[in-house]
């Protein structure tokens, strides 16, 4: 995620070179066979082209609106990680205990127990993201990162799975039971406590959502022509009433339909690996300090901190 | 779901050929009328018909805004279902066990209701597709789907039932009743299990709803119809001011405004079998190999692949 | 609800002849004045008149939003009705056993009072129906649909009551503390059950939400004013540019913002007897067919169809 | 809330004849100068001022639609009221029973219990009531109105909190604890009424925060400003093109532009006793008749009327 | 947060006096180039910038409508804080008591764990608000905050913390643990409390994500970029129509436009300690008026007031 209140001049002109490059050609081309050639019939009447402008600047205004809902659920659905983490934190360090087993568990059972709970929760936030920017489990940093949170063979078991976030999660699931089964937790608790599994798949599943449902291709791919098709026709529209005026005018306005068109594009996919991404990886870093100070641990990694303003 | 990032322009003039047809038709007769036989009186001039555009504009940002918000209804629904079925089987899974039994139930009969209660969940879940495309449970294909999942007779006896998929999920309820009756389960679990039916039965309502509920059919129309009268007029408002470059000009602005009234209409229905739909084989697929993964079956199927840019 | 997919010309014109003759007239008075008799002050020039076009056009908008939200809200209160319909019917026949009982209940207490919960939820839907469509529980047709399924001394008694659904709903509460208080379910159903009639409270009272408080009239009034005031003012900025095609185009689009009024008018209002209304009848059988098929019954009455396309 | 389909000339006139008049000296005054002594230099062109009315048309609408949702968020909250009275009195009247009493409570307790926490209910609602009104609970015809539904010692205890209603509530909590201590309601049942308070403290939160949280200044007040920047300009645009037409045209769009700010004006506090206000008075009402049914009372108070189609 | 009806004129011109200089001057510049040295090319026609103005308008209605939407979605959340904070202290008081402990706590036990609940949930408030406010917990005035309601070492041991609030609600978990082992509370009630902690942990989490999510830059920057390029296009774009008219007219269309652009900003971000901010501090008082009411406590402190019109 980019976090600097500006972005620097040469940020956007490497951005848009390309397309203002584009604009100057077509509208000095426009003006010289107009203006200099003085061939009339290039040059269109403004007025139908303000009309066309009003309907592509509704549908950008739609197809942002909708990009940027789809960013801001994103976000929302990371903040809901960031709830239940701590929330599964606090029950499993306050509800397993010795306090309904039947002799046969230690007070040290039930702590190893919280660790593992815990730190397979850090392995399934993980492994999420990683599922989430496609990147392959098998890789050693992907690897480097797991390997703290999970056993080695558990890890290579997940591996073998279609989607390990969702078999990470199973495994919890499995754990819990088994705690019941040797009274480390009593049915109350176990009830709750699996429930926040519940929601850590509704979560995990509507980032999936979001990651395989790109916008309709239909509404982003003819949003794109129409701006094409608008910005193109600017300088016949232009060079009757401006003259020379059209080359900077036409740059400039096809430059701001064009750009508000990408803005949208950058925004729609949130978990690309972009710049403009929901800022996963030091999240999860976040996650992982609060979750380990409620193990009372005290050797623990420092937050990340934004690289040339983008935080990943 | 359309899922490649542009499309092609084959597919766009075969999509589109008619209507172009008849704009260039419609506009060549106009300004031969006009220019060649010099009825002034045609004419109309363009002031009105901007303010026309705007309103038409206005109208279609409302109907392609409620028609993509349909679409992602329907997206987030089949979200909730993907999520839920996972839940179901994790708590299937770790549920149903032999600890709350009176000693007449063995380790395998946990194992085979654990099977059966997440295989009819999968018949559950096919039918439901079925009945939102409207196929007919009783085609050879249909049957041969989700005979894999619950026996002929249970098979037979559902497809006499008005509603199928309702009457699968009552069966599970029932299910569940038995197995609390003899000991697999207990109130606690019991309970937890059948708020899983019941967000079952929630989600497969709302799929009907959308199914059955279209966008109500005068926004629909009326929307067409006017979007019609814009465009028939465009010629004439624009034969005056463009002479003959209103030929391709009105195309291209007609051609738009068509676009996005079938872009609207296109994805109003997700449920419709249509290259715009909800990829509900796809998931289904997917489901399917998560819970088999989580029941610890190694012989699963393959996901589905895009056919054309077409995930079904 | 009208279901066809088009709207026929008969049913559009015998709609909107009247307003479409006093526009000729009005379009046809200008006209005579201005190009006939030459009082050239009657003219207005266009360009204000578009200006108030896009503000009348922004109005609309907004108000058929907020009246498609009305009638989608509505739909979705319905749909949310099916669901815990189909829910509570799962959970009676699936929760009322003789399993919690002391001896004294056989199976088939448990059967009728599964029946009886089932049937007077059936009473509790249709009476929130005609309560909705401020229909008189007394008169014969009421009558005769709601005495299938709960008693007469029943039926007379609620009918003596201010609000019936409320108190059919809180005679499914204490027929549920009866059934606790005899064993024939337990505090976990119990509960469950009980909380199903909260949903159904929650259901009923926003159906009366919409019923009671329409949009407020203040928008709804003054939207109706402004178009009218804007499409009165049409023909006199048409007339000095349009000349005598004034009259055809000044009809249509004065055609085109008051019919965009009146589906906004249509469509705010989803109970009330209309044909944009949420078709409750049919919903009522649909849903009383499932839950008796639930119930296994066996002899079910048909499920209704459109009359003229419309289904009521 | 107002309730008549339409609002009648006079209420019109009563409410604009101010900025009417404003409107009409101003228009009069610019026509003068302009057209009687010819100072041509007042006059500036429309066009920019088009522009300007799109803005602010905007503006307008984005405002609206705020103050609309505030209302129907109110509307809805009060519906929530509505449905959470219904099911906390059906649940007081079947939880609370001496079924689960060790014997030394009689049935006649168990009703007077029953009684007591459904009127301290409604003694709640009408304190939220007046409360969202800022009206003094020690004020006669308040008093008059909770005297009926808890003792003078509590009232009199109550009026002396800061929050009212918020220490009704904990009263409430505080009987049920009581109840549960001498076992009038068991675990199960005390649980599922406490959490009906819960949802009564949400309700209740949720209309203080739309009392005390206005829509942000900013946007009212520069709405305001930027309307009038708008109307004031009106005629120095028209005066050119229109002539003496400016003073009938002028005020005509100036009136619609002030009345729609006025009405987001109006409609964006829905508790403050004017007459587009939630009809609270009204629905206290109802939800007492409702409630004292559920108790199986008689003799009940009538429902409020509208009165000149203002219902309170 | 601004709570007076309208703004002072001198706190608009303190406001805006900077960008109307610069208006002015570039008006002026713009006016004397063309009117007085005659230098005709810089004119440009109006009716380009009329569309570019309405894609502007529509730009910053987006932007101003995604800025309210975060200001009003914070308020809920505080909302939020308000209504589980009086739920929360109402269950420690009825639910925080001797009947189920096994005879070793008194009463006074009881009440003393009630106080040490509800005011650790007053710390945490606290904390809250200067954790949002990125203010340190070690200057005095934050400290002498909180030492109210938690014990030195406690709140020395938590200041040492990555996220402090965090580890004050895993605190109350504990000692919720810590009750349910000495009797103090049973099961039921347990997991009641628990789940109040979970809202809570929700409720901080919104909090957090709309204080570090920013409205992505690229949305916000862009606006401001063209509103720019729109405000200082504007005077060449009224020189032609306006002659010296353009000076005031500009600088008014231009301030227009830019304030609506520094309202959308201003509003954005709600926990900045800007005069726009959610009132954390007196919400914070408000809290605890309501809670030590609960406690039964008599001597509180006052709700704080508005000092300027600004409420904190």
């Amino acid at each position: 995620m980019y976090i600097n209140k500006t972005i620097s001049f040469r940020v956007i002109l490497g951005f848009a070179w390309k397309n203002l490059f584009i604009f100057t050609i077509l509208a000095t081309l426009v003006c010289i066979v107009y203006l200099h050639y003085g061939v009339k019939q290039v040059a269109i009447p403004f007025l139908p082209l303000g009309t066309l402008g009003t309907a592509v600047a509704i549908l950008l205004g739609f197809r942002n609106n909708s990009a940027y809902d789809r960013f801001w659920e994103a976000r929302k659905i990371w903040g809901g990680i960031v709830n239940t983490s701590r929330s599964f934190a606090r029950q499993v360090t306050t509800f397993v205990t010795t306090q309904f087993a039947q002799g046969d568990m230690s007070e040290e059972n039930a702590k190893t127990l919280q660790k593992e709970l815990v730190y397979r929760h850090l392995a399934w936030l993980n492994a999420l993201r990683l599922h989430l920017r496609r990147e392959d489990l098998l890789n050693e940093t992907c690897w480097y990162e797991l390997i703290h949170f999970i056993s080695e063979e558990e890890l290579k078991e997940i591996n073998l799975k279609q989607n390990k976030p969702t078999q990470l999660n199973q495994l919890q699931g499995e754990r819990l039971q088994y705690a019941r089964s040797v009274g480390l937790i009593d049915d109350f608790r176990h009830m709750e406590l699996d429930r926040s599994l519940n929601v850590m798949y509704d979560l995990q599943g509507k980032c999936e959502r979001i990651k395989n449902t790109p916008l309709p291709r239909q509404y982003a791919f003819f949003t794109k022509v129409f701006v094409w098709v608008f910005v193109c026709l600017l300088p016949f529209g232009f060079v009757d009433i401006l003259h020379w005026m059209t080359i900077p005018l036409a740059v400039l306005v096809s430059w701001i339909f064009t750009v508000l068109e990408q803005v949208g594009h950058y925004t729609e996919d949130p978990f690309s690996n972009g710049i403009n991404d929901i800022p996963m990886t030091s999240m999860c870093r976040t996650i992982e300090i609060d979750l380990r100070e409620q193990l009372k641990e005290t050797e623990l990694p420092k937050p990340l901190r934004a690289v040339n303003g983008v935080l990943m």
